[in-house]
């Protein structure tokens, strides 16, 4: 008869590289769990590196290292079952492993048999595809090792189950989009109630790059119910018993992960934070201008990193109107953060003067708007070299996708909070913080935006109603519809082709923004690879 | 017995994403080559989209558009027979495809077996993997398909000899890289010898966004002798007889395409006129220094573009040397370039007076500098809004290796012409030109290279020598050596160990730099896709 065993979900945050610190955390975590009584614990899809790792994978010394890590993790294994994830090479090849230790031995290794190449993903630029299943037989168990996206095939799971396996470890690192999460938990009920078996989810977690992972791992039983969920964007430890081919919870569960605004918005806090401390900068400064979205950037700056660290400045020219100024000094104090107001008047006239020669005779266009966002980039990074502090950029997705920024100017910085946020969204977040606790003026959320480059400048001068123009652009990027489709939808032919011209003649901007925190099904980023000379027409 | 028959190699310059345009193209071409005595007309790897299409491959109407192009060019086939590359759907896969057609029909369609997914190839994100070798039996000839990296392996040519090829034709979208020609010959050379057949390599030509494609196109007999080589940065149309076995040229040859100075000279001018003219700017202005890069950057837009098309702009501040000011209008006079010299002095002074109070107190440091560099950026996109000329960046691939560059600043620019070229390279190109015709003033070539941002400063002031540091930098990115390893290539650890945390804390300059002409066989573009939150540790 099996024993009955005590299983924990390890839910962390490692850092992408640092092989030797992730597996003395992997060693720390295990003596932790067996300390709270547990015989097993699993970490994350490539634990060991971090994900994604991308060209590291690629440097010669990856397997020593790797092989370093594993000698210690295998030396922790004497107590207590270790599984997770790393890199490993064999016969000149790359695979993408999880790995079972006990007693000091490693009792299976199974290769990632389904490698994402869509998307952020490029798997196949580093590894090659496993055709096993690896089912571990331990204690009466019959334990199967999955990575990843073989969850979201068929395929890798039945093939666990043909070979007797009861329960069926997954290991992630699946990063946050809207709406994914109860899309996991459906698919992993699926495959339990199929093939009767249970399965733990166990989802890295935090920011890496433009990449949010969530977290709320989980673990169901074989009937497809939800056993134990643990909290999203937050390290964590769960227990679970597995007993009789029965799973229990030991730990308390989280509340449930669920797709609204506070779930965006967190993974916009914890991307902004991760990058920030795990690039180990001081803290951040931002323009702050009077509008929603540098307003809604610093709410998220502050809380991701406390208002001691965040610094805004506003920096007034002559289409700065009194309300901007008053609504971006109240907010700054409400939020207690350092500010300043700097005006741009001096180095714009400087500029202009010396391009007297040059313009004489040309009539006034963007040049001169661009020139006055650049006078502020210029600035901000200036405090940016002298301070340490980084940049948050404060356009959003519509603007970005659209070009209506400035290189080199509002788009110069180190990250962008909103880079995946459209601006009905940035509305949508900005009522969501207020609602915990009133930190943006209500002025500013009800003004009609405008980049106050240009006297009585509105947005909605120059591109079409923001719910029209958003419902347009998430058609056209994210469900890759074509001008045609979009008119059918009921939008004016003139908008559809004038925003798809605008998103399709910008990529020269996109292409050196600052990386941000992706969260759609499609960000500007590793995500949308499109060519910046492009002869494709819009059309059907 | 069979026909004899004449073919011809079709070595274009196609724009990606011109699908209809691109197959006008083809079948005008193909008219030509009929009219010429051609039989059979062979072009490029997808061919009809231009190489790479990136994420328009994922737009769903994709292959409505490949249908109508395949209509066209069915219908051109009436009297010479076409092969071509183009995405093809099927089952819900989309392969890349080689077809060809004759007689209106489609008389054979091979799918690439060999999917590159390294280096700048992202083929596993689009295309599923074909296994069947394609042999048509025309015309008494048994003529075999196959796209461009089945031939780096062994297994296509060798299935296409087993089903009785006696003629490969061999698609190809080949990037340029520096000794990559040579590699291509011998590669087909023992082709040909292992299974005794012919073999036509047929090459794109042209610049797309950070590739440079070199064409020459070349024929290979059974005996693995050359018949027949196109010249390299040129779209071309040659002739080939193909008889009893035997192919013969019934066009001259261009002269070899070595790899020397010339050719990498060719490719950075290819990838500037391309990117410009297919992107439709009017021209380039640069920054012209008085230092080495920005003189060789001038003489590559002068012969890409022609004088008329290029300015370039002198951009003083105190620490610019009366030397440099009068190297930079020599070399502008020389090339017949416009030419304005604007001083950065009031827009400089006007920043630091405006943050005199946040500076209150604070040393002097390198913020003082960038902020020159970011005024002559702004200053250059001021002059390229107003008039519509594309900015031309002037760094190196060792500055931008080692961050030695404002963001914002020198970075500031839609192209970059000698991205993928290190400093060493760079003095060799402009003693390379200048041999062909004076053009940069000897001083420039002689001075040692400084940035001028500060008294007497000079750039081995704060780096290695350059032969030192690009023979590091070389080792570290192109060859991927470990800091140990390079040490042991007899570099001084300091030095070694200095350069590589410079390339790593830099990935985040990089990421927002402007795209430039990839020539090396890893440069800092798709081509290395490194994480900027990184934990790695230089050592093993």
């Amino acid at each position: 008869m099996s024993q009955s065993l005590v299983m924990a979900l390890a839910q962390q945050n490692f850092l992408v590289g640092d092989i030797a610190g992730n597996a003395q955390r992997i060693v720390e975590l295990s003596r932790q769990a067996q300390q709270q009584g547990a015989d097993l614990i699993v970490f994350s899809e490539l634990a060991l590196t971090g994900y994604p790792p991308e060209d590291l994978l690629l440097r010669p010394s990856l397997q020593t290292r790797v092989e370093q890590g594993l000698q210690q993790i295998a030396a922790a294994s004497q107590d207590i079952a270790i599984v997770l994830g790393f890199p490993w090479r064999e016969n000149g090849q790359l695979f993408n492993c999880a790995g079972f230790w006990h007693g000091g031995e490693c009792l299976g290794r199974y290769a990632k048999q389904c490698l994402p190449s869509y998307q952020v993903f490029d798997e196949h630029r580093y590894f090659s595809v496993g055709d096993q299943p690896c089912v571990i037989d331990w204690r009466g168990h019959k334990l199967a090792l999955t990575v990843c996206e073989d969850i979201w095939h068929k395929q890798p799971v039945a093939q666990a189950a043909a070979a007797g396996a009861d329960l069926v470890l997954n290991i992630n690192a699946s990063p946050f989009h809207q709406g994914k999460h109860s899309e996991r938990v459906n698919l992993l009920a699926s495959h339990a109630r199929r093939h009767n078996l249970s399965l733990l989810y166990v989802n890295q977690v935090g920011g890496q790059d433009e990449l949010v992972f969530d977290g709320a791992s989980f673990a169901i039983s074989a009937t497809g119910e939800p056993v134990l969920q643990l909290p999203a964007y937050a390290e964590a430890l769960g227990l679970v018993r597995w007993q009789q081919g029965q799973l229990s919870a030991l730990t308390a569960s989280a509340e449930a992960h669920t797709d609204t605004l506070g779930s965006l918005y967190q993974a916009l806090v914890c991307g902004v934070r991760d990058y920030v401390e795990k690039n180990r900068f001081p803290g951040v400064l931002l323009g702050l201008s009077g509008g929603i979205d540098s307003a809604l950037t610093l709410a998220i700056a502050v809380d991701a990193l406390g208002a001691e660290r965040v610094k805004a400045v506003m920096m007034p020219f002559a289409y700065t109107s009194d309300i901007s100024k008053a609504d971006a000094a109240e907010q700054a104090s409400i939020m207690g953060v350092e500010y300043s107001s700097i005006s741009i008047e001096p180095m714009y006239n400087a500029f202009m003067q010396q391009l007297a020669g040059e313009f004489a005779g040309l009539p006034v266009d963007t040049t001169e708007q661009n020139l006055q966002a650049r006078c502020r980039g210029v600035l901000l990074m200036a405090l940016s070299n002298k301070s340490g502090a980084m940049v948050l950029t404060t356009s959003n997705k519509s603007e970005s996708a659209v070009g209506y920024s400035t290189l080199y100017g509002d788009m110069a910085g180190g990250y962008c909070a909103l880079k995946d946020v459209y601006k009905t969204q940035v509305f949508a977040l900005a009522a969501y913080r207020n609602g915990l606790s009133p930190v943006i003026p209500q002025r500013v959320m009800e003004r009609p935006p405008s980049a106050e480059l240009a006297p009585d400048q509105k947005d909605e001068d120059n591109l079409p109603p923001y719910t029209v123009l958003d419902a347009i652009l998430a058609r056209y990027i994210e469900q890759d519809l074509s001008a045609d489709a979009i008119i059918a939808d009921g939008f004016a032919a003139e908008d559809v082709l004038r925003v798809i011209r605008l998103v399709d003649i910008n990529e020269y901007k996109r292409r050196q923004a600052p990386i941000g925190v992706r969260v759609s099904q499609r960000g500007f980023g590793r995500d949308r690879r499109y060519p910046v000379v492009n002869g494709w027409k819009a059309g059907i």
